[in-house]
């Protein structure tokens, strides 16, 4: 017998206030950049993207779609034992997340709490964690991979790539233990980390402990993007892909959906080129939602689920890349 | 054959400030609080504890434990494959620190990274995921956990408990993946999360999102603890600890180490009398580095390692506590 991970339940949730393009197009011609930002829009695919309302924090849209979640896989909060919350825009680091959603949730029986960051990688990253933790100890038998991206009040005004890329959010994704005749679930992950651009992208800007001084210009308290090319991008996905692929001697084309990282279309769409996979297999949801970091990945399944469901014995790929850069990428069968 | 995870090499950094207690009870003369504060340095048992100086961060604190602890090992940064942060206090939330570090340290195979956050059990967390990434993936053969508080700047200086109790400082502890005829190492884990206290501790007080507003005092941007009666450590350490030995069959007293969670001398010692283990058997770090969180079990191993030795079959305990809160313990056998 194989003590599989498989999923449970999958949902989102998204804030109500929507800005389109034209809002952000319109804001950057005092810079002269609005025909730059026409051309950026187009190559990484963004029409509409959701932004947080007062009281909206990391921590509410969590709790949105932890819920959802739960209905979705039709369980209680009480059928939970681990909570991972996987979000780079924490509302505190001090409890973690997880704990304040577990009390939200009611997750009572919930024993194992803690947060994750690997920035954009965190929920395949979670998953990932998640997974080892069900399959190599008993006493678990289901697990909740929360995560959300609250970024849209720490962009810049006057950043181009941040402010009108990013969108606010949150997903969750339960994951359930079972014995099964056969291998299935979760069959195997991968990271690859390249430092190289550890410096571009800091949020706090200031760093933490100049948060707390009077000198600080509060705008420093935000996010840095100092731009740099990104085109390693497709090569490096591929790579990653491709070892999980070989590692469990499936083709790329045998996979029936790819569900990456959502902040480029451009860097998708030659990636799928790149592994010689119809592109119609790499859901993409950015246009509608804007980047949402963390829980990019589990909307374009969530919103894939609603058209499709998958087959026994069908593939899936999750993938995706997060500020420095780190990448994070599993393979599972239903 | 077993897959076991030996502890390979530890380390720890202390900043060079030390302050002592007479300085926090003069200061809190002006509160009417000295007396009373005299009796609580006394239950924890505090005399002298390290503060950051200009320039050291959670990430400069991390990086020279780190570069310890190999040099400890015996290896080279070149030899990790894996490396978790684990810190309340992370300078940045992006990139993850990991990823820093390991651009600080040249741990240029390190492919995974990321950030842990259970705030003061986060250390034992953390070695808990990398004993099952270890465990369960052969392309990993060495993790590093490497963990830091930097906590004195975000104290308010009129707060009792968080000002005069708490120490900065960092800790690393590489684990390697090793095959033996028998099962040693890590052999069991456990966690316990109890969400009554989630709103006692808070930080940033503010929460994140008004960190960036003009109108937020600066002050709030720092820790805030309400005060609550922590009486239920001991009882809850020692039913924690109970549930590990019961999996594995092995008594209290037959266990040669606890390295506990700093923060309560009194707790430690209640903790010991209900497992009826000798006190002596529980090294106590705090008195000289005050409460340095995360990394406060790995300070005491580190110390106890200097003054003697644990023999082949010896088991030693993990065992803290985070704010909310949470409970994390390990088992070990040399």
């Amino acid at each position: 017998m194989f003590n599989n991970v498989h999923i449970k339940g999958v949902a989102t949730y998204h804030p109500k206030y929507k800005v389109e393009n034209k809002e952000f197009i319109t804001h950057f011609k005092q810079y002269g950049q609005d025909e730059h930002l026409k051309h950026l829009m187009s190559k990484v695919g963004r029409k509409v993207r959701t932004h947080a309302e007062a009281g909206e924090t990391s921590i509410t849209m969590s709790v949105e779609a932890a819920n959802r979640a739960l209905e979705n896989a039709g369980i209680t909060a009480e059928d939970i034992d681990i909570i991972i919350s996987a979000t780079d825009t924490p509302e505190y680091l001090m409890p973690s997340c997880a704990l304040i959603i577990r009390n939200k949730i009611g997750a009572k029986n919930a024993n194992v709490t803690f947060d994750m960051n690997s920035n954009c990688v965190g929920m395949v990253n979670a998953m990932d964690v998640a997974w080892k933790y069900l399959k190599t100890d008993k006493k678990y038998k289901r697990a909740m991979v929360v995560g959300s991206l609250v970024v849209s009040p720490f962009t810049k005004k006057d950043d181009m790539i941040t402010s009108p890329l990013v969108g606010d959010g949150g997903a969750a994704i339960i994951l359930e233990a079972r014995e099964d005749v056969e291998e299935r679930g979760f069959l195997s992950s991968g990271m690859l980390t390249d430092d190289r651009y550890n410096d571009t992208i800091r949020f706090p800007a200031c760093g933490l402990q100049n948060i707390i001084k009077e000198e600080t210009d509060t705008n420093e308290n935000k996010m840095q993007w100092n731009p740099f090319d990104f085109s390693f991008l497709a090569g490096e996905w591929t790579r990653l892909i491709e070892s999980l692929l070989e590692e469990q001697d499936i083709k790329a084309n045998d996979v029936s959906g790819y569900f990456m990282s959502q902040f480029s279309k451009d860097d998708i769409i030659s990636t799928m080129n790149k592994l010689g996979v119809d592109n119609e297999k790499a859901t993409f949801v950015a246009d509608k939602y804007g980047y949402t970091g963390t829980t990019s990945p589990i909307m374009a399944l969530n919103d894939t689920l609603k058209e499709r469901s998958f087959k026994k014995d069908d593939h899936i790929i999750f993938c995706s890349v997060g500020a420095g850069y780190v990448m994070g990428a599993m393979l599972y069968k239903w």
